[in-house]
């Protein structure tokens, strides 16, 4: 059920400010951090998307060391997972993924969460003003995928699955909204 | 009933995701346009934010040359109002603002669109590669407020208020998610 988004409408996956998992891997080490500061940057000609990583991250420093990174959209049923990897770091934690259920695209060596409702891989676009003064980070989009029973052809089916399947919307203080009622306009 | 809201918890005005409105003003010629591309980037020392400002926009000009803007969080019932402001440019259409109620804060010469649910007056922080080659612009935010019938004490007050005081989540195509139902987990 995991079929690939086309470049152009990647950003249709995060567009309206999902809470995301981002996923870095260097050598053997990989690791996976829950970020809120994700956010579309260009979708024509490049695909691009930033992210912030604070210095204190294990996940960030994976990220400048390989290069790629990857941006996961998890619904309501992960909850506990998005907590976790956002409050404990593989720095005290060696074991923080165990029973994480991960998996890889083919050509791409960064690990995918099992569950989510849609995967960006990204190349970093280094920029070092950008990552030391301000922790942001550029990704351009390399592929993205999306589990067709919640987005398909370009549209999310939140109104056709159970409430489970709902992205989410991180504020403070362990509070989420979900993604709530569609409301489409003539433009 | 347009409350201050601290600089480091301005970013709960848009951590969700929202789509946004953006004002600049240069000289007397002001505009205003739609968002969604915006995303919070530091509360502490610094609260920051960042925007994706297209080249064609007309308000992108009147930012650069300013060096100030404002980003405010519209709800339901601007909804043709946020329509309105991201599909049609004054460049072809001068009088794009008519009828749109604006208003000021002392001390910053951004117009305000009034019925927001927040407000966040930034100073651009130059930086003409990201500028240049991704639009993207960093502002220090200056100064926030909210209507504190919507947001009050760090707190976002969905559930007390009718639907049209629920922000809003553009993916494309005219279509838009409201923010949904509240969910709280311990950290």
């Amino acid at each position: 059920m995991i079929k690939p988004v086309p470049l152009d409408k990647f950003y249709c996956l995060i567009n309206h400010g999902v809470t995301a998992l981002i996923s870095g891997k260097h050598g053997d080490d990989a690791n996976v951090m829950t970020a809120s500061w994700v956010c579309p940057l260009d979708f024509s000609p490049n695909a691009k998307l930033t992210v912030v990583l604070d210095k204190s991250t294990y996940t960030r420093s994976l990220i400048e060391q390989s290069g790629y990174f990857a941006v996961q959209v998890p619904v309501l049923s992960q909850l506990d997972w998005v907590v976790k990897l956002g409050s404990i770091s593989k720095k005290d934690h060696p074991n923080k993924l165990d029973g994480l259920p991960l998996f890889y695209q083919d050509g791409y060596d960064v690990p995918l969460v099992s569950g989510c409702a849609g995967w960006i891989v990204c190349r970093l676009i280094r920029n070092l003003e950008n990552q030391q003064n301000h922790d942001l980070f550029i990704g351009e989009v390399l592929s993205a995928w999306a589990d067709s029973r919640i987005f398909d052809n370009g549209r999310w089916k939140f109104d056709e699955m159970g409430d489970e399947w709902r992205t989410l919307h991180y504020i403070a203080g362990g509070q989420f909204y979900l993604t709530g009622k569609s409301v489409v306009m003539d433009e």
